[in-house]
């Protein structure tokens, strides 16, 4: 949680007028978001969040990311969505920074989501998933299984200092994988971080669906895989059968599963457990202790990971099979 | 710039309920404030900033500060104010932390101010000081004359560390304070820490004075010579006379300085760069490199001490006696 980049009132002054969208009244610096600095910009008309993309998100890919919030947005998802200034451009520069004025949504994350939540978040994936049917960008994950290998081998050893016998679970699992990754499920835009502090709710409705910098194109059951890990699970070790029920049920009354996609959840949520395995074990070993941002626990996904591989096939989660 | 303390969504909706200001409708951490946890609340009535306060202020002077604001507020200050619960509460604990909500003050300060936001400042400091004399409330100034004297003493050698002949440097100038500081000057309610950073201004006209943590009893001129010292220099060696006299001018338009006052700026500006330059020399030796708060430069202040050291008299800085 950080501001990476400061930005004096005279340039923002300036850059808010070129959206025609009144005068900048305030602004402020949000303490959220690991990937980029995030202001709260009001306006005489309106409030917004200001993004300016650090380092770690790759600038070449912002107009997909900026151009789905827009897709989205118009189908009516509650994704917030960039505005354009007087040129027509949702992209822009500011403060040494590739920069984006974005709509603001009300609603705030939900720390202890209830069944009902994750019935609400089911909906809201299987509509995020049939509204990006008709989207024309694509952008190949980065973070499926050759980013797996290629992040494995830049941890090496140092999985060691994490845990003793991490390297060779992780590596099993890759081999693993590698072999049975299903390559036959329907594809799609996925969100790829849905996690609960990535979704705003106002009550019990979903008001907000942030934070798309790691979509990109993959099978649409991966990302219900990384939601059932992210959502359902009480501890790390303890996962909720009532939540996921609820998820997997509201996801099929707007779409349902094919009996290859309920057939391929457990080794999908293996392939989810160990996305954020490896990349929390990354950033745990390479995170100087100096900087704003706490690294995530990565023995929380070891945990689910391990539950996964004690789970033969789908109905080892007690989920009733696709009609 | 931090959020020290987390606040969950489900104690904060409870907590703003407790207002009737309408319900909770967004929350985000602000990375701003070094000494407290702040956020910006939304609720479907109003905007607010919600203070938690942490151990650097002394919670027993909370009263006088939140009473303050309301003080102020209630003759026209645009200082921000507490609200009030359902039963007449304006501080309460939230997390742990004791804790206020506060109506939120449009604006945002100015990185490089003006001759003319001098004015603003000069003449709004002024009308703070006006609005204090029947504020029936008192706080000493814990970093005065003795609170400096404490504050040397723990820094003690470790002052080398900042820059060789420091110590000696401080220790002199104590002294001479400690003998020449003068005693019978006009006191009141003083802010303490009016800097530009506490300051919003919405183009020319100042809206919201911020952040009264520093707020007590002192010499009222004293208060000048922090403004002096925070708003006047282009760089730390290099006073700016046009706007010392706006501020100053402005000042006078609604609180005539006394004789005695003018007479002793230099001396109340040495003061004021000195109790700068010790807590910044002491935040510089013991910030944890791993803290979110990045210190300031103590050199800074350095510079500004010895420039006031070369100023005789008060004619010394150009600025004309009162009539």
């Amino acid at each position: 949680m950080a501001v990476y980049t400061e930005v004096s009132d005279d340039e923002l002054a300036a850059f808010v007028d070129s959206y025609g969208l009144g005068e900048l009244m305030s602004y402020k610096g949000i303490a959220e978001g690991v990937e980029n600095t995030n202001y709260m910009v009001r306006t005489s008309q309106d409030s917004f969040i200001l993004t300016l993309y650090e380092k770690r998100v790759a600038h070449a890919d912002l107009p997909f990311f900026l151009t789905l919030m827009e897709h989205l947005a118009a189908r009516g998802l509650p994704s917030p969505t960039p505005v354009r200034d007087r040129d027509g451009r949702n992209l822009r520069r500011l403060a040494g920074r590739p920069a984006a004025l974005i709509t603001f949504r009300e609603g705030f994350w939900v720390r202890r989501p209830s069944p009902a939540h994750c019935a609400a978040l089911g909906e809201s994936l299987a509509q995020l998933h049939m509204a990006g049917t008709d989207f024309a960008m694509t952008r190949a994950n980065a973070l499926s299984l050759d980013g797996w290998e290629k992040l494995n081998e830049t941890i090496g050893r140092d999985a060691e200092r994490v845990m003793p016998g991490l390297s060779d679970l992780m590596a099993g699992e890759l081999e693993l994988l590698s072999r049975a990754w299903p390559a036959a499920l329907p594809e799609g835009v996925i969100h790829g971080d849905l996690f609960p502090d990535n979704v705003f709710f106002l009550g019990q409705r979903i008001s907000g669906l942030i934070d798309f910098y790691f979509a990109c194109n993959d099978m649409l059951a991966y990302d219900i895989a990384i939601c059932l890990n992210a959502w359902c699970f009480e501890t790390p070790k303890e996962f909720n059968i009532t939540k996921a029920k609820a998820m997997l049920d509201a996801y099929g009354r707007i779409r349902a599963l094919t009996g290859a996609e309920y057939d391929a959840l457990p080794l999908l949520a293996r392939g989810a457990a160990l996305r954020f395995l490896l990349t929390r074990v990354h950033d745990w070993l390479h995170t100087a202790p100096s900087t704003f941002v706490k690294p995530h626990d990565p023995t929380a996904y070891l945990d689910r990971l391990r539950f996964h591989q004690g789970v033969e096939t789908a109905r080892g989660y007690e989920l009733e099979a696709p009609a």
